[in-house]
């Protein structure tokens, strides 16, 4: 019976293990997440394990739900203890879950514990976590550079100011932090958010946006700003990529009516929505910037518990929208006008895989190894099964050769364990190929290939220079 | 090489080996099924092991098709034997289907025959299984005593007087017959059998319903009857769950238009649907019960045949309806009101595992333990791949612990070794997570993760006292 | 550790092997594929390696792009040799790529070359791959003999002449060519090139086609030319069936707005394919034909591409359209009318295995075993996991054992090692069943299973006479 978690945890195979060992050696290259740049710049040191934990991971709350915990102990006014305690007790009952792996990676390779978490263990691993927290080494930077993080992507709003992207690199910190440019708020004109958020980005641009092309200017030179702050991508998510075309003056109606607060019809929203996506994609590929498109998500489903505690507190779940022709003429209208970016794909529905794995290899160039990306399985794809069945779609389809690999999309300085535990599944698949015959084992090609993918494929797509 | 269905069936892993012994000794609660508490009642002596299985088995029927036999040997007036034969010769070439299993499965359990069936066995097992229903034990009641079932949920229509659970009752019978509340007929308001339903409602309650309110008052009449009957669950079949708010003199227009025998638009019939099931959610929230939604199946595909022998006889397939939104603003609705009841999805599109999976978690509370649950993979999903697939996704979106496990779904009194089925899958599956060393072999744990899926779970879930 | 692609390539038990020691003597009916019976009448000798792979397969084209080489290398005018070493420098980064395994059968079936592709064996092989080419044996026709080829079936349009499959009759060739009729021109009433292929046909036919009635009645008169020629199959490729019932009055008016020019609305396009293949589907039934129905490509979604090199270029990607409910009325509308051909149903989306699996057994007969077949995984789904999900999906949920098979779907005369893949990933599948103790080893059972898989079924099916 193989052991719990070793050192040789998912490496089925020699060849795995072989190529594990060099997969692990390489830097990392978070290049999407949502690390707080004010966070990284304060460089708090946390008081407890539960802080570190369970003070904003809505994968973690969710968790707890599931297995019928009060919110008291998860979002509620609890004391630390007894959420971590919550916590501890569900987590027998997880199996199955990627969150299983991920806490005993973060209590292995942060912590030096090896016990299992649960309701029995939860006194000794509180007491033996805080002891090391408190012994230092647990600041947000203390965490990144442990990790062998060479760069992190933050997720930024183009009308944030950057100021602590500023403040970080007058620092001597060995990782970057690099800004990304989500524009989703200029995107969601139908949401009640988007006229306050319009106010922020005059606010920022110091500029009065009163028609849609005024925005774009506006945006054009937010795009400049990011660019000189580092940004070498952008990140925008969709139930599905619209694709309705219209012609200026039609959106300038739109847009009027969006600031006179009425209503938009769907088909409105998505003119709007094509026409600023075609926009911002076509400045992106001026310059060379990447364009992330996450599709799926369906966000805050529960109006009771959003009105109490708001979003991106595990309320989301998995759309089924069609994607694939809208998406096809999107990315179209900008190939004819050799204005198509870099860009990566994710779905966050497992049934688009074979969608995605096909469409990259419709717009394709020789600009760069794999110009159009399939991303990782991300979110609720983020677990063994759904990482390598979206590498087995890749594969199949595209060129595995050079996939740019795993973004932790996360919230969390102790997620950089997901890294190796990718790898790890990397090396699964690839050592499971070779040993059964599908592929020769080449010991050079197939370390170059792991760690192509692990991290030099990525530095090389987002152009990082390191 | 492994013997064919020896007692280490599907049981890969010592682990697994180790757990299903523990498993195997929990009682059934099958708490959805489609037996006849009339047959339950009646409890006669079968004639043959043809009329077990082949008069009312519509999965047999459609693998027959399948194979290329003629519609006389399958709902023709061949002799019984003949329709044995028939399907013998069918059964090697079924390969990978999980009547295969099934066959065998009961071969060996109630017949204690581990020949394996054939054209050139069916004399030969013909003869041995007769003489073993001769012997006597095949009633449907000692069928459900020699299971060890504990307790089955049939499923009844609001109209029917439940006069055969009634009579049941009255028996010494060790397993508790409950019935379940199934309103699709109430539901599919634009069926041709909507008013003679209706009508037959009347009968059975003695009202006139004149009007939407009076049918919602009828309704609650009948919930309380049931529950005095000792329901616990309701059950409810749609292509997908519709979302289409109303108002009250809208509905009533509907209701109008529909016993005036007028079409109804599609949209009328999802406003009204729409009504109606959070009226029954609210119903089913109010005492406890679990709702049960099963999302979907495309019924009675083939006209001619359903003019000739009528519905359940084998021509329904999976539909590929978009389901995501809706059913989130269905159940949102809901629970905004404090008014969701416990529910458990089901799906017949495999498509759909990660959609249900992850809408699970918008709605969890601590009312008990995984109060949303993903229900079994269910008729075309009742197999290895589709079962294995349906945990998977529970595990990793979910908490697979507290999941409330396998229904037969059944009309045959001889289909309870699908729950060893179900549970030598789930025993397979966690084997292969503990000795993969995705979890730690801790056998009391274990012992109660499977044993709690087998039947304390779903005991627990449905308020079963045993 | 497995060796790299041996005799036991993908065996992966101790059945695999012994079955596929049978299924690999059985000889190949090639029931649908784009060979061009031009060339295999002309019989050229091929002048290089490159010529056989690069001239015009688009799926290593895609490969190509994919990995980032440039046009030039693909579809330009670089020189044959150049382009073999663009492609064997992209060949290490294909791992887990179906087309990594076709490269390295053809090289080690038709070269005796057991070496890997790579940049650095481009050189020696190509040489060593001319040498054998210089020698002989590479004609379409001697490759077709070599490779066991007892029929195929080409694809042709009804105003294709069949003046080829005359000249391939009179010659003395051991493998039967026949022709397959494919009425998407037809079908097709909203493209551009409708009309031209109007006008085709009428020449072809020498009548005047200025009405659907007279449209239809030239078809037939096609479709008994077709059948004088030996064509045993149709088949028509859409991104679903359409189903949008309508009359004769209706269908004149929109022939009529077609050929004056006019926009048809989707509505109407739809009802006239409907129309159309209704009818169609008629007269395959009264012949006794098999209707192939391919639903799920999106195709030429780079514009630019095919403005500049054509269709069938690499451009080509997976829908996502629902196609359950219209499918299944579009079945029944012929079963109905006891007009239901021989239907083999494929889909390019993997999402719509379960759909299609049991949409099958709906409208199975006597007439011949699995009237209603699920086409194997095809294009997209050409690869080890695409076909076993197929074959899983087809054992789950319909009778595998009588299961037509493969179809190379090629352009090239190399392709048929794809046969002898399939054949392995079958045994693999069925060898996996049978030592996990899911089905017992009964040789002479499971050799018939497989031979009749690998061809006998298709041959029975098809009507070819052997």
């Amino acid at each position: 019976m193989t052991k719990f978690m070793d050192e040789n945890f998912l490496l089925t195979t020699e060849t795995a293990r072989i190529l594990f060992k060099e997969a692990d050696k390489m830097p990392i290259f978070d290049w999407h997440c949502h690390l707080s740049p004010k966070e990284i710049y304060e460089n708090k040191e946390p008081d407890n394990i539960a802080q570190l934990w369970l003070s904003g991971d809505h994968y973690k709350w969710r968790a707890m739900r599931s297995y019928g915990i009060d919110e008291k102990y998860i979002t509620g006014d609890s004391t630390d203890y007894e959420k971590f305690e919550a916590f501890a007790k569900a987590m027998p009952y997880l199996i199955g879950n990627p969150l299983y792996h991920w806490t005993h990676l973060e209590l292995q390779r942060y912590f030096g514990i090896y016990e299992t978490l649960s309701e029995k263990t939860a006194k000794s691993i509180w007491e033996k976590a805080n002891e090391k927290i408190r012994a230092g080494g647990f600041t947000p930077r203390e965490l990144i550079e442990k990790s062998n993080v060479k760069c992190v992507c933050t997720t930024d709003d183009p009308a944030d100011t950057l100021e602590y992207h500023e403040l970080i690199r007058k620092e001597n910190f060995s990782c970057k932090i690099l800004p990304a440019f989500r524009p989703d708020k200029a995107l969601n004109i139908e949401l009640a958010g988007f006229l306050p958020w319009l106010h922020q980005l005059e606010a920022t641009a110091g500029e009065v946006i009163d028609s849609f092309a005024a925005l774009k200017a506006v945006l054009k030179d937010r795009i400049r700003f990011f660019e000189e702050m580092g940004c070498r991508a952008s990140d925008q998510a969709f139930s599905y990529v619209p694709f309705e075309p219209s012609d200026d003056i039609e959106l300038e109606l739109i847009f009027s009516k969006a600031i006179a607060g009425e209503k938009l019809s769907q088909t409105e929203i998505d003119k709007y929505r094509t026409a600023l996506m075609q926009f911002l994609a076509g400045e992106y590929a001026k310059l060379g910037w990447a364009m992330e498109l996450h599709m799926g998500p369906m966000r805050n489903n529960n109006t009771k518990m959003f009105k109490a505690i708001g979003p991106d507190t595990g309320f989301d779940s998995i759309g089924d929208d069609q994607i694939a022709f809208k998406l096809s003429r999107f990315l179209d209208s900008m190939a004819e006008k050799d204005l198509l970016p870099k860009t990566v794909l994710f779905t966050l529905n497992p049934k688009d895989n074979y969608v995605l794995g096909s469409m990259l290899g419709n717009f394709q160039s020789s600009e760069t190894g794999s110009k159009i990306q399939f991303g990782s399985g991300w979110w609720f794809n983020d677990n063994i099964d759904g990482m390598t069945e979206q590498m087995k779609a890749l594969g199949n389809l595209g060129c595995l050769g050079k996939f740019v690999g795993m973004v932790t999309d996360s919230r969390s300085f102790l997620s950089y364990p997901r890294h190796e535990y990718f790898r790890r599944i990397l090396c699964k698949l690839i050592g499971e190929l070779v040993e059964g015959g599908q592929y020769p084992f080449d010991e050079e090609t197939l370390t170059k290939i792991v760690c192509d993918i692990s991290f030099n494929n990525s530095a090389e797509y987002f152009g990082l220079e390191c």
